[in-house]
């Protein structure tokens, strides 16, 4: 059964917006920490040295379907699972509940790159990662 | 020649993370604003009264792919067209360049709906809106 | 000795800037939440309606000093003592400590309003709230 | 007559929250843009190499008194002066006004450091900088 990392988190003040609900684009943040939160699960950092550099994972494509609205102080579980290992990239799939509602589900794909001065050059997952990312979705 | 609306906006500081770049989170808020800037342009709000309530336009459906990053006080071209009117809801594609370059493409679609206490009920476009909404795509 | 409440959370890493530190916005945005989980804490929200209407608490002050950078995935301390209960207002001062260090302190003033449409009024702490304040700050 | 930098600002609607109003932290953010602007008014960027290292200016405090709520869409008037410039630090008061209402009063005082990897040293003030402040602040 393939691996899922789920955490929960409740809906803040500032990320509500004037119609009463948690902004639209404050799901992408929430998709973000999950998948921090997996990281350190792991053992692992999003952002590493290698010896060669700094290490981070920024998106190349994110997408989210929202199917009910959510509230201020809502507690939400969050679920994600990985989707996809490539040679330099891994897509997530992340699920939004609320006692037994799905109410949102959404996707990012990430790329593995080296950074500098807010630049960035794509580079294979290292072995060692990757070992830990194959573990995870073996389950 | 279907009708397109640009509007530049400039990266803030509180927008970009330690990697350096613009969040990218942060350009479906950019999206927002473009969306919001057009629905001014044709002498509407996206929040509105039409007697009976308040209405507005949650989404159903987000999705950004990033090709470039991009960076503090970068000025930005962002452009809306409209791929879909239907009967109850509109679908964007926004583009974002800066200078020649295609930095990322967005796509988001928008429900209108009766809003009321931070629950929506979906609602056919008012007919005066939707000649507006015809009018710009038509060019 | 007066009452304190507590919590710890980690700084995420769309709060960071270029500067790779906590954006020093974001601090009020911690405030706020250590502030609505006290009311949790009193088994109230920050929000509620009292038959009235709508009860918040707006701020007409805020403020925080800086001692020292903060950085992703940081685990800071949170807490908060009431400095002072007013027939209509509450100020609160926040403590951020990592580890033993004194990071940051801040203060927020804010005032029991009836609230409607975007619009305030203010209005005398209702007793039963007055009444949770006290015994928390008598310890 | 001392020097007045301005802009104005619309509120956007991410900025809102649930009560309807401009979040009370998103007043900092704007405060930031002024200053950015301000920077760049005078040919200059808050974040600078200057041959030793990168420069930037973070803040040791931060403050903002609150008088009237702000909504979605309001145009906002921002006014900054330099109140005070130290030997390292620059201290900013800026004004919000709607029309001719005051609605918010800030200030903020940065101080000018060397930075790498999300560290900072303080530092005198570059006097080519210096110079421009001081002629800005005597208008």
């Amino acid at each position: 059964m393939p691996g899922e990392f789920t955490m929960t988190r409740r809906v803040q003040f500032a990320e509500t917006d004037l119609a009463g609900v948690l902004h639209f684009s404050n799901y992408y943040r929430y998709m973000e920490e999950l998948e921090h939160a997996f990281w350190r699960s792991l053992g692992e950092s999003v952002v590493f040295g290698d010896g060669d550099g700094t290490v981070s994972w920024p998106r190349v494509a994110t997408s989210c379907e929202y199917a009910a609205p959510v509230h201020f102080e809502d507690e939400l579980e969050l679920s994600l699972v990985l989707t996809k290992i490539g040679s330099k990239s891994v897509t997530y799939e992340i699920a939004f509940r609320r006692g037994s509602d799905r109410i949102a589900v959404g996707e990012m794909t990430a790329v593995c790159c080296m950074m500098s001065g807010g630049r960035f050059a794509s580079s294979a997952i290292p072995d060692g990662i990757r070992a830990k990312l194959e573990g995870f979705a073996a389950g």
